[in-house]
């Protein structure tokens, strides 16, 4: 049986674009809920410029309280410059995620960057890291269908990013469908082309569910050889500079879908609920995700396998 | 470019099985509202025994009241019985939908009959119409991959009926995947089997989004030639035999996956959206279509071409 990695983005991409204010113990309990559910690998949050997301300035209050969990499994934390390695690096982080995005509109919004400069950022970041190779290092690449601002994005741009972030050393590179208005023929046709230069087992799917579409494009990267996904726990997110755009598919959707397409993730469903329940109360709105409500409203023990 | 048949099922599959009781002026406009956004086949109401279902026990009333869209469309009403086809011919219906299951246990709840006697009662209401050749009939078969109450079905089982149902004279068989459960692994196999006996052209697909996978189910038929889907406005409904099942695929997110994959279904998605504000006041209930939130969140125009 086929295994296939998450990154669980919820504790970063999903709660720091939410309206309501989480307090650190929240996010400690949810990431310490989310490994206890069996998740390898959990996003914990970002070292920006403290003010610029007030969402994220407890960075350092947060990846503390969990930092022992690093032991076990993966606690990537998002790094957008020197400044923020230099912070998460004192804070003890081992795994770090650099983003970029095939837009140059989109870069400038996001980053204050030309997209040259955004990857010069990230070559600053990779050369300061040669010293501690055991710091691994994941790519975002945000905007790979469509940007809010310039609309339809080239492949072939996404797939020369892609290879540049991998000459630059990092081990995996996420692809970001960011605004969520991507089918399935998008994600075969991004790929057609990623794929042409690049390795599969490189390269993992971040698809957003703003048109409901996210679990659909999942399935057509997993028939390309796809197997490596990015999920939030109860569908929390969106994103702030793309108006609209809800969060990315939630881990207990696509966690469901997988285990009964006779994949293992080594996710536990049941306890992936209840880390949701915990900061859907926090987050004060409900959760989005469909499995999670559909097991809240019935007690019916949904069947994951064959 | 390929066209997409949409059977619209929010007023009566979606309404039948909302809480809240909709008035029957409410009913009318919705149906009026959908007719207006493109859509050229609506579920219209259901000539059940009043008082089994009390949200249906308007049907003559609507149906009166719509009856004369059927100079351009189709209004089929669901028709359990020779005691409803009576009603609904009396009413001026001239499209039928009859409906039975692949499961025992699910047609004894559903309609208090053995699968032989569902299927007896339908082979009666065909002989009955034999007088009638310009009244169409439409087939439904549920829980066509699982059954709340037995589990996982026989594709061939559900194979059988189908043919058995065409044969009867049915101009289409709807394959309803009642409780949501399905991926597309077992959309793939049911129609592996189903296909092997019956046209691609005589099938649509009617795909519950319980867990978030129907869209991606409407995918894995699309790949296998199915060319009509039924769907909800606004993600109305679900089903009140088989617990925590949610409703249809919303029509709009439907919609929109189509028309960016290139296939025409004669829907304006801007109209439709319409329909659906007007019923989720009535409904008392926010839509659960993402792309009705999604368009109702940001005032920007949704790109549904290439």
């Amino acid at each position: 049986m086929s295994t296939i990695a998450i990154c669980e983005v919820g504790p970063r991409d999903g709660l720091q674009n939410e309206k309501a204010v989480i307090a650190p113990e929240d996010k400690v309990q949810f990431i310490q809920l989310l490994a206890g559910a069996g998740l390898k690998e959990i996003e914990a949050t970002s070292f920006v410029r403290p003010g610029v997301i007030p969402q994220l300035s407890d960075a350092e209050q947060v990846f503390a309280a969990v930092k022992h969990l690093q032991t076990e499994i993966s606690l990537p934390v998002l790094v957008p410059n020197a400044k923020g390695l230099e912070r998460a690096l004192q804070s003890g982080v081992k795994s770090l995620a650099v983003f970029t995005a095939t837009s140059e509109s989109f870069t400038k919004k996001n980053t204050n960057a030309t997209l040259k400069e955004s990857m010069d950022r990230i070559r600053d970041i990779m050369k300061e890291l040669q010293s501690q190779p055991e710091v691994r290092v994941r790519g975002y690449i945000s905007t790979v269908v469509d940007c809010p601002y310039e609309g339809k994005q080239d492949p072939g741009k996404c797939a020369a990013i892609v290879t540049e972030l991998l000459e630059m050393g990092c081990f995996e590179v996420s692809l970001g469908e960011t605004i969520g208005t991507a089918v399935p023929e998008d994600i075969r046709r991004l790929l057609d082309s990623v794929l042409r230069s690049n390795p599969a087992e490189k390269l993992a799917g971040h698809f957003h569910d703003t048109r409901g579409t996210a679990l659909a494009n999942v399935f057509a990267a997993l028939d390309m050889g796809i197997r490596s996904f990015d999920s939030s726990a109860g569908g929390m997110g969106g994103c702030p500079y793309a108006p609209g755009a809800a969060g990315n598919v939630a881990t207990e959707d696509l966690v469901y879908a997988l285990h009964r397409s006779g994949f293992e993730t080594g996710v536990n469903l049941t306890d992936l609920c209840r880390a949701t329940a915990h900061i859907e109360q926090a987050v004060g709105r409900p959760s989005t995700s469909r499995v999670y409500q559909a097991m809240k409203a019935s007690s019916i023990q949904i069947s994951e396998q064959e």
